[in-house]
């Protein structure tokens, strides 16, 4: 359902010609989305990349939901539009124009621009621009899969997700499949609700529920020049929820959608799910479980299903969390194989041959834990990302 | 050459079985090196990984250096005796008691130990405490290649180098191939000289010199808990060098021997040097280069022979060193494929068919720049690290 599940929203996914066209001449992988909020109400929040290079949609849109309106979203594949100056800068702008002129009653001042692909190359503008206008012509209210559709890059699988509670939904879609690590996963996500809320707390929520989920997803140590993260709400249902319990619904939708991300991305056969426990603060646990996650020998021990705790407290070594080597204590799917930074039980006990692998590190020292959500490094990665430009 | 390239010196590499046999029943690798200093000076400086999960060798050898002097370095491969708790330790420890034993005059307390391979398992000092034995009657002035030999792990070749100046040399020999990282990457230096210095002035000129040579060197982003780069002097030559002079000789082969690593990285296919220049400050530098070596995105593409520089300027992007993103300049193999932030040079002009890869970071933001070496991320070092424990 997507970002149509909510009420108040169309959307639409075409292929507009700026992904190559597919060798059968069927005219090409959809590659431009179009979501539009209907209103009533066009509250928004946004949450971007932390990378300080950022693509010039970044930059338009952070600048967009300082407004805390969004009337549209417009998203490419095909073209990450990122490292293209002032040029790449104004393709974007006329691409917010183009929504604006094509959606009667709108600014492009409100439109949200987003773009997924190679860096460094300006984008088919003789191409985006006539899209935007069939875009326009398809948006329907069941026009959500289209659009997550179109805005794949190497995933395999489009991502939706959904929560309904009390009268109100929500509801969205994700891309993402590689330079997925924090400072948001490399993504793009466009989250609607027809919860009838203000900006501020679209912005509370949507803060809240990516530090722990979106923010918490480190697949490849790589943070990308793109990452956007969109919540917005048409106040369609009438009704005004309960602010913990919308919270709690987008943390839901942003967590499905996250694990789906891992489970998706490039090249992997292990999705890692680590647990940092015992940890004298939250900072503490993410660093540490950040630095599992970006250990390129312990991701390859994993891949071979390998239990080579050693490799997780030489990660754990690295960090400046709080912690004794010698009260160190991990576990591999549930077997204790390090105890007190030592030879704990035996490693042949560990059952390595499922998808996911759970590794708990036990800092003993203190009462705070985190959970980071990573993979396997493979060879099959290593194709994915050396055998083309992307 | 090696450690007896040095007057002063004996050595001896032997295979004590403490790795496997070889299939072939011929006694299996060599895995134990004996360096000895036969004076008349023993003064000793080291440097050992910043790793805060630090192997029994690395404790007890940090303790022997703080004299100051050092009579005789044992070192093993086929076991990194880390993560092995308190019986490891004592193992270190009867270790350089045996060294001790057999070797008529010496104090443990003088014998440094250094052990690698894999992390968490203990030591079969039944085979490793004969193994001394045969080791000291096997030593020579002439045994420092056969040292250099017995401590390879994963390396495809044994790594030597020597400098002699004006009556006095320095020689040394290295191993390392994963896990390499600063904080030295993750290696096993030995180095000797005939200089009659001190050990303060040993510690000043090893200290500087892995500082721009083994620290710089970041293979695979791991950190080990065993690196160990030692330096030990006789006095033999009976030369008191200048000091300039002999900061640089020690440079001149820490820097040859880290060039050494780099080129027998495990599974690599491209050595990868990353320059940082205009930058703001030295630190500011050294943290451009190490982001850029470890973006997993751009070692593929490097591997692909693909001059991805939108994956240079991501990685920039993450850390905190002053530069403006629209200032940044980017040269591939001296093509600068991207000017201002933006597109430069054409892409096609780059040449990577050569295993050394050039990359120049401008960051247009001062003076001060800094080298980093670096490897590609290839299915081979996928395999190597998955296929077996290491």
């Amino acid at each position: 359902m997507s970002v149509t599940a909510a009420q108040g929203f169309t959307a639409a996914g075409i292929a507009a010609g700026i992904k190559a066209p597919l060798p059968n001449g069927s005219g090409g992988n959809p590659d431009l989305a179009l979501v539009v909020n209907n209103g009533p109400r066009l509250a928004a929040a946004g949450v971007f990349t932390a990378n300080r290079v950022k693509a010039a949609p970044v930059v338009w849109s952070e600048q967009v939901l300082k407004g805390g309106r969004v009337s549209a979203v417009i998203l490419n594949s095909g073209g990450a539009n990122a490292c293209t100056g002032p040029l790449g800068f104004q393709d974007t702008h006329a691409t917010a124009e183009k929504v604006a002129e094509v959606l009667d009653g709108h600014s492009a001042g409100e439109v949200a621009v987003a773009s997924t692909g190679l860096i460094g190359i300006r984008l088919p503008m003789d191409k985006l621009l006539p899209g935007v206008e069939k875009a326009a012509a398809e948006l329907t209210e069941h026009g959500g899969e289209k659009a997550a559709i179109a805005i794949k890059t190497t995933d395999s699988v489009h991502k939706t997700a959904q929560v309904t509670v009390d009268g109100w939904t929500v509801g969205g879609m994700a891309k993402g499949a590689g330079m997925l690590a924090p400072g948001l996963a490399t993504m793009l996500v466009v989250l609607t609700t027809d919860a009838d809320l203000p900006s501020a707390d679209l912005d509370t929520a949507l803060r809240a529920a990516t530090r722990t989920t979106f923010d918490r997803v480190d697949s490849d140590g790589c943070m990308s020049t793109n990452d956007t993260v969109l919540l917005l709400a048409s106040g369609a249902s009438g009704v005004v929820p309960d602010k913990d319990a919308f919270a709690e619904a987008v943390r839901t939708v942003c967590d499905d959608l996250a694990r789906q991300l891992i489970g998706d991305a490039e090249g992997a056969s292990k999705d890692i799910r680590i647990e940092v426990i015992n940890a004298a603060g939250e900072d503490d646990a993410v660093e540490v479980g950040r630095s599992i996650a970006r250990n390129n020998l312990l991701k390859c021990a994993l891949h071979g299903e390998d239990p080579n705790w050693g490799r997780v407290l030489s990660a754990i070594g690295t960090t400046s969390a709080v912690f004794e080597p010698d009260r160190l204590n991990v576990a591999i799917n549930d077997v204790w194989v390090c105890r007190n930074g030592s030879v704990g039980e035996d490693r042949e006990l560990v059952d390595m041959r499922y998808r996911e692998v759970r590794i708990t590190a036990d800092l003993a020292a203190g009462t705070e834990s985190a959970v980071i959500w990573s993979n396997d490094l493979t060879a099959d990665y290593v194709h994915e990302n050396s055998a083309y430009s992307s």
